[in-house]
Formats: structure tokens, C-alpha cells, sequence
């Protein structure tokens, strides 16, 4: 189809949508597109659910296209759950759209989309499309545990080890330098035009979680997650090993252990999990790390000290993007230099 | 607090909505503030979920408030929960708000969806803020029901009875005379500033969802939503009776019929429930509408004749609101006069 959204009209987009994403329902499931709700049988004994929200503008890097917003959107949103030990199940999506958009734009926007739900195994059943000068997506997962307790973002305690899945520095290149010079530099479009989260890690929670004492994905940053996780618990986390990276960022900091914190702790979408673990049962963790292959590092551990981020001993300070600020300094570690 | 979004920074946004808006983990909930995800047990056999978002201009009545704003957009994304027998148990907000917003709207906008949440009994549990140029809320709602077989749109049946609950007629007034002319009519402003949803619409279709054969909520005005169960069952609606309405719109049309029949079709909002019932079993379900004192109206029958909403035998055509277009007709019902 060709022309905008506005040429084509509501009721085009919302069929346009519905064909190529919503799901049908399942054995036991009564509702279906076009009802606006859908029912769900419960598949484990907890429900976990967020809702994850983007100005489209602020995923659109140069080398990502509509599809790659579509994808990175729902990953983001299930990183949140899955975070919680949670097995996403279902999700829906809201959508604010321009009647200029281009109806190509609209397809490669869903395309994604159900790139993502296939890849995760997440269906997409509903959600809702309004019109917006300024594009946006919501989405909201359900999933389920069994997890008794999901651990939460306040219970580091000293002596805990802290784990970190994922890949970073990618991202933290784009914050550090901008858009442009990144641009340049294969391994960090690479590694930030999709992300692949790692479901697996809901079932690690699930199988281990009476040892995980806090947990919390990477949306923001590294650096603010471990922030986050510290300020909270009330205590601080000293930093001793560097967290999976990509080999170009090695080359790129010439093997520079302070470039490479600087650029591994800002960014964000690297949707990996922080797990915070009790220190004597790390073993039973990283089985289960291993038996689902998941890569991590052994970041470092949680101290009797006061909250926040310590490497060799020296606080340090992460900025975050703040979404009615901008940045708050243009180098984040700049006063660890 | 005085100022815009811009200056307190997204920090203190959150923690505003936070403190004001998110309800704590209740008895076997673990995550809470400022977890991205809740957990939350089953409290029924089956889960009734949907997403809801809304342009905030589309919303803005002159005579509304940011928290009628808020208000509404709960009872709307309720609303879709509510009318396939869902009772809703917990909800998230998805917010795009610009930095110039003042914070005192902001504060409102958070005061009305707190009234919402606890007219409703519905716990707000968490949500989403980002930036945006042209502001939006999205609500997604998870509930309860106990329907084994939860109404679709799309099983009426000729001999089935067409009943309505809600009351029409306000926002049919504003949409066929605009916002100027409405402004000055008190019954119209009354009307349409709050609408409030009946919940126990939810536990009238559990207990006799074996005779409701089709269900849609109106929000997009009550001639589209008899449009929409016609057309997805595949027969026509035969109207007799006008639906609930205010008694100002009777004196408004001087008793004339046709006025009050075009009133009470078009419009929006107005979150009354359309049930088809079997026939044999009206009074079934008549008597659980009269034990929760719903007020609702039998309206008609559907017809073993082609697609279609007929009044007095002439079939009738409806527009409805376009997101990306705007309105199809200024008069949508001008074919009958």
C-alpha cells in the first residue's frame, strides 16, 4: 500500500494492524480481534505485568529502521518482566501515529513487531492506535512465575556478589560521542540496531530466586542500574571486573581500563539483568547461567559502605538521560579522570 | 509546586506520580515503586485484559479539567474490561507529557485518575513517563471474571434482544452542534465533564453470560457499536426504543423523535454497555441489571435480515470519528431526514 495514514484512514491501519499482528486466541480463549479485551487462562501461579513506554523519536538512531523500533520496543518492554522472573506471555500495544506517517513506515513498524513477538514467543493480542504530532509506543506484557518472591530492587545485602548479563559499551560509545561518530563504527551499529534479550534469565530467576536478593534490567545505563540497585538497599557496590563487552570497544580503548568503565556504565537499551546474589550460593546461579547459556560477568560485590558505585575504591558518578532534561553533564565519569 | 516538567526534571515527575498515584503491594505481593513490574496473584479463573491510550486534546472539553482528563481515560480503558464480564483489578499508565506541561496540570491530571482509581476500586500500579510534543496517556487494565465464555461481539442472533445500558444523548449533542453551542447548554457540560461507569455490569454478565450472546462497550458513540455487533454477526438490529437519555435532550427536541434518535447515536464516551440477549432468557438478565440498579433501556431486536442498524424498517447509516481523517459527514444521520 502506498500514501499516508491520513490518505488511508482509521479503519485501514487498525485492519493493516490487526492482519499482520494480533494473534488469534489460543485453546481455552474466547476474544479476538476487534474486541478490545482479551482473555487469558493463567499459565503459572504469579502474574508479573509492566507497561513500557517510547517517544519514537528517541529510538530512531541513523541506522535503525522502523522494523528495528518495532523490535526494540518490545523487547524493552519484556526485559521488565523478565527481569522479575517472569516468562512473558502476552502483550498489547498503543500506538500514537502521525497521519503523515507513511503507510511503508506503519509496515515495517508492525513488521518488527512481530519479529520480536515470534523471536520471544510473545503474542501480541491487542492494543489501541490514536493519532500524534509527536509518534509514540506503549506496551504492556503479561507474563507469569513461579517465583514465591520476585526479588526486587532493594535487598543487596553486604557480601552479596553481583552478576551482570548482557553486552555493554556499544551504547555508551553513542552517549559519549554522539550519533555521528558513532556512526562510523561497525561493532557499535551492530550491536545496537537490535538487541536479543535473553528470556532464559525469567527461568534462572524462577529456579534460584530464594538466592537472588535484588535484580534489575538495563534500560538506562549500567551504571544508573547498579546505582539504583545500591541506593536502594542501602549499601554500596564495589566494582571489580568489567561486564561482557564487545571486542571492538577492547580495541577502541587500547586496552584502557578506565575508558573502558567510562564507556561501559552510560548508554542503555542493553536490556541485560543485574542479579545481586547471596554470596555462597554464586555456585547455584551460575549453573544455572551456564545450563541456559546465558554470558555474564562477575562484576564485583556489595560492601558495608555507603550507597553508590566504587571502583578501586573511588565513588564515582553516573549520569542518566533525563527524559524532560536531556543529559545532566556531558561526560558522565568525567570526575573519575 | 510551581513550574514546568522542564525544570523539576523526569526525577521528581516520577516521584510526584509515585507518591500520589501508586498503590503499595497488597498481602502476597512482593514488587512495588520503583520496580518497572508488579506481581500480582490470580483472583479468578480467567484473566480479562485490554489496553486503552488517548490523545489528551481529544479529550480536552472546555469544561474539563486535566483530572477529568484523568478520570476519563481510566473509565474508558475500564470500560472494554467491564462489558466482557471482567471485574478490573489493577492498572497502568503509560504518560506523554511535554516539558513546557505546567506541573500544577500534571498534579490535577494525577488527581483525577486517583479518584477514578479509588471510585473504582481499582489499584493504579504503575506506568511509564516520557517527553512528548503532543501529549498521551495509555491505560492498560488487567481483570477477573469467572465467565467461562466471555461475550464476543459477534454472536447475536436474530430473535436476540438489544439492551443498553448508559444514558446517550450529551455527547451526540456536541458532536452535531460542536463544543460552542454544547458549552452553553448545562445538561450537555453535566453530562459529558465525568461520565460514571457501572462496574456491576461486569458481574451481571458473569452471572448470565450463557444468554448473552454478543457485548461491546460504547465509546465511540452507540450507532457504531450497534453497527460493529451487526455487521461481525452477520444480521440486522431492529430499533423500537431510544436508550436512556438526559431529560434535556427531550426538551431540547420538543418530544420530536427523529432529533432524539440522531442525538442519541452519534457521540462517544458515554461507556454504557450494549448486551444481546437471548430472547427467552430477557428476564434473566433483566433482573440482574435491576438487582445492581443499572438503568438500562430494551432497545430492540436483531432481525434475520442483512447487516444493518433500521429504524421503523429504514435502514440508517452512522459515522463515527476518524483518528487519522476527522469526521466522514458533518450530519451523519442526514439520510433519514
Amino acid at each position: 500500500m502506498r500514501g499516508s495514514l491520513g490518505e488511508i484512514g482509521e479503519e485501514a491501519v487498525i485492519n493493516l494492524i490487526a492482519d499482520k499482528l494480533i494473534s488469534k486466541p489460543e485453546a481455552g480463549e474466547s476474544l479476538k480481534h476487534p474486541d478490545d479485551a482479551r482473555d487469558l487462562l493463567p499459565r503459572g501461579p504469579r502474574l508479573i505485568y509492566s507497561m513500557d513506554a517510547y517517544r519514537i523519536k528517541s529510538l530512531m538512531l541513523p541506522w535503525r529502521t522502523w522494523s528495528d523500533i518495532g523490535w526494540t520496543a518490545l523487547t524493552g518492554a519484556l526485559s521488565d518482566v523478565v527481569v522479575k522472573g517472569g516468562v512473558p506471555s502476552v502483550a498489547m500495544i498503543g500506538l500514537g501515529l502521525s497521519s503523515e506517517t507513511d503507510i511503508l513506515d506503519l509496515e515495517e513498524l508492525v513488521k518488527g513487531l512481530r519479529e520480536a513477538s515470534n523471536y520471544y514467543d510473545v503474542r501480541i493480542t491487542g492494543g489501541d492506535t490514536n493519532e500524534s504530532l509527536d509518534p509514540w509506543i506503549a506496551v504492556s506484557v503479561i507474563g507469569f512465575t513461579t517465583c514465591k518472591r520476585p526479588p526486587s530492587r532493594r535487598g543487596a545485602r553486604p557480601g552479596d556478589v553481583v552478576i551482570a548479563t548482557g553486552s555493554y559499551g556499544s551504547m555508551g560509545f553513542i552517549a559519549l560521542h554522539g550519533v555521528m561518530e558513532a556512526s562510523g563504527i561497525s561493532w557499535v551499529v551492530d550491536n545496537t540496531k537490535r538487541v536479543y534479550l535473553k528470556l532464559e534469565v525469567a527461568n534462572v530467576i524462577m529456579s534460584t530466586y530464594r538466592f537472588i536478593h535484588a535484580s534489575m534490567d538495563v534500560s538506562d545505563g549500567l551504571g544508573y542500574t547498579l546505582e539504583q540497585l545500591s541506593e536502594l538497599s542501602g549499601y554500596g557496590i564495589l566494582l571489580e571486573n568489567l561486564p561482557v563487552h564487545p571486542a571492538g570497544l577492547r580495541e577502541y580503548c587500547r586496552n584502557n581500563i578506565e575508558c573502558m568503565w567510562r564507556h561501559v556504565l552510560v548508554g542503555g537499551e542493553e536490556y541485560g539483568a543485574v542479579l545481586i546474589v547471596a554470596g555462597e550460593n554464586l555456585d547455584k546461579v551460575a549453573e544455572e547461567l551456564d545450563y541456559y547459556e546465558i554470558p555474564y560477568s562477575i562484576m564485583g560485590r556489595v560492601g558495608n559502605i555507603s550507597p553508590g558505585i566504587y571502583i578501586n575504591g573511588a565513588r564515582i558518578t553516573v549520569e542518566r538521560w533525563d527524559q524532560f532534561r536531556g543529559w545532566g553533564k556531558r561526560f558522565p565519569m568525567g570526575d573519575t579522570r
